[in-house]
């Protein structure tokens, strides 16, 4: 059945796939499926009651602004929040250089949007965040890779990226998604002395930055380039643009996220961003601002870090019980996610199949992959399920990874 | 003050620039001035009291569900309600042809991001809703306009317009932002049967077909072109893209809106929703079914028609009684805005310094107009200012009117 639409599609659109994310959430809808494939908070860590308050605030003190158009940066008083939250941090940044977006796709998004020309290069970590490559492939960016180790994005390599010439770089630099690996201080300077030398700005994307489960807290790169250029007061305006969001924090069903960049920046993509939704929600931003004031998400933040550590610590006891030595992973110091790395002749989509069959699913890692490769690779989130299922998942899983390599599983 | 940024931008966004009304949404923050410039609902007929009670629904009996991510298509319950809502007008349409966006805005991007190559042209109407513009520009369309009548569109220059080769058309059928007409069911049928010989698609936006206030319901576009090719029975496959939103209905702060499309058009802007922003808030959606299911939309609109009625009333009677006889208006039957044309020779951008000045506020007509002109137009809101306000408002207009045309003002 055609209709007049079938042959008028953009060029573009051929750019364009389903991430192969997306399609597993539809998966993970059926509840007997032992899910570690997206990157779901625990729904039991959500601030319900919490959340029930400010709304009923919200609705009987202001409703009649909340649940009106507003502003397309965003609602005032939180981005004042998030700027003073920011300050703590010692970046000297002001409401101007704060912007809501509807999650931090729309910020990636937005950015591709005012940044992108077809052909430009985008220098990336391999593997990284897939829904960056979604985003920014629909505008016509090609990529440049540097590997990741244990230490994150491999400086060593960053230089010969840098000579491609590319128009900035990403980067995640805490329990990366999908690795789950942290970018070292050290590198995180050799970093900002690259970047700088070769005039190429960064795009740091940090959403488990706050979720760390042990070792020390570690500057974001926004903060060491600000220390770098030994910028002292005024408003922000390195060469870092900082993506950080609620959804880890508070709920990602409340879609809200924010971006700090210099305030020409903020104001391209103000324009962009009212083409492509006029505003984020004013009720939720609202809502958000009630439930995160005073202090509430600093001491909620405590009870996601226990609850996510002990399950990162179950999914690794797990996999040290159930998986065979050939299989290597990653023990992340926090975030949602660990990485695995199957023998280099198996082929974790065909594990998935096998997986699927005994109701666990996961995330292959080829798709992470910019410019390919990553075949026997995958990625496994710790947060969503609980740590019976965390355990009996692992436990299925051993079981098809030792049937592909034809060996009998162990049973614990 | 410099960044790396500031020589990076994209070459489109050389098209972005911040939409006038936009801006003016902040000048209206200033609770002194009485705007007749955003297309804002009266926040007085915001159901509060039954959002208040579908929050704590929502969050007592689905809080984790509401909090989590979801699927990009959108909530199943709210997509199934607009199915039977939208087949209740006689269209065959399953939740398959309904995709959830964050707002109609959304709509209008993911639509010009799926089907507009640079330079290709869309057919619109003169004047025309300019958020469609400001989405579409960014991605490198050209427009053909057709101008508009009291009758809405003129289809006696439709066919010129076709040779063209538009698209697409888009057409705003029912109380056209800008203009409040509506396009008569003649030339309903004449838009399809040209749309139809030239092998045109139509985007029909429809953000007010409910709130009609005198006359006789019209069938929407996409339900004469349905009976015109004779379908019967199974999904739909039509040529016409039908946007419709809760923004006026219920509220615009929730920030949601619908597209109902053949089921290939709603995959492709499925892909392009995942990059854009994953999915719309599952709270505001499954809070939004919980309000709209049994009946209380219904209920509510009439309550919206009679309050919106009775002030386009009281905004007539002011310029019948304030304005000089010089100046034009619509008379819409429903709606949000009405109209103005002042005498040729005159600005209204320079109408509107007097207006601000006399702390009254409106959107000149040139920024509606795809193709330049309509310098002498205005666009006034009358849903959102109380009666009283509304008044005042247009009889301060009426005085700045009449010092530009160097007479004295009516007293009334």
């Amino acid at each position: 059945m055609h209709t007049l639409w079938d042959r008028r599609f953009a060029q573009r659109t051929q750019r364009m796939t389903s991430s192969a994310i997306r399609e597993l959430l539809k998966l993970t809808e059926n509840p007997e499926i032992i899910s570690f494939g997206g990157g779901m908070p625990a729904p039991d860590v959500f601030p319900i009651e919490k959340m029930l308050e400010a709304c009923q605030k919200v609705l009987r003190d202001s409703g009649p602004q909340a649940l009106q158009y507003s502003s397309t940066e965003g609602y005032l008083p939180l981005r004042e929040q998030i700027a003073r939250h920011t300050f703590r941090y010692g970046i000297p940044v002001n409401p101007e250089n704060v912007l809501i977006t509807s999650g931090s796709q729309q910020a990636l998004d937005l950015l591709g949007k005012i940044f992108i020309n077809p052909g430009d290069h985008i220098l990336v970590e391999s593997p990284t965040y897939m829904g960056a490559l979604q985003a920014w492939t629909a505008y016509g960016a090609e990529y440049v890779s540097v590997p990741i180790d244990k230490s994150g994005m491999n400086t060593d390599d960053l230089e010969d990226a840098l000579r491609a010439g590319p128009k900035f770089i990403y980067v995640l630099p805490n329990f990366q998604n999908p690795t789950g690996v942290t970018l070292s201080l050290k590198r995180r300077e050799k970093l900002i002395e690259l970047a700088d030398q070769y005039g190429v700005p960064i795009i740091e994307d940090d959403p488990y930055g706050q979720l760390r489960y042990e070792g020390e807290h570690l500057p974001p790169v926004v903060v060491l380039d600000d220390r770098f250029r030994n910028h002292t007061g005024g408003c922000y305006h390195g060469n870092v643009i900082y993506l950080s969001t609620f959804s880890k924090i508070l709920a990602p069903g409340i879609r809200l996220a924010w971006v700090i960049a210099p305030a020409e920046v903020i104001r391209k993509l103000v324009q962009a961003k009212q083409g492509a939704d006029l505003h984020t929600a004013t009720f939720n931003q609202v809502v958000a601002h009630e439930v995160s004031h005073g202090g509430f998400l600093d001491q909620h933040i405590k009870l996601i870090r226990k609850v996510y550590g002990e399950r990162r610590d179950v999914m690794l006891a797990a996999m040290d019980r159930f998986f065979p030595p050939e299989v290597d992973w990653t023990h992340p110091e926090g975030g949602l996610f660990l990485w695995g790395t199957l023998p280099r002749h198996m082929n974790s989509a065909d594990v998935l199949k096998g997986a699927v069959e005994k109701k666990v699913a996961f995330v292959p890692g080829e798709s992470f992959h910019a410019n390919g490769g990553g075949y026997n690779t995958m990625r496994l989130n710790f947060s969503n399920a609980t740590p019976e299922k965390i355990t009996e998942g692992i436990r299925r899983l051993g079981e098809v990874i030792y049937e592909r390599l034809g060996m009998p599983a162990r049973v614990g």
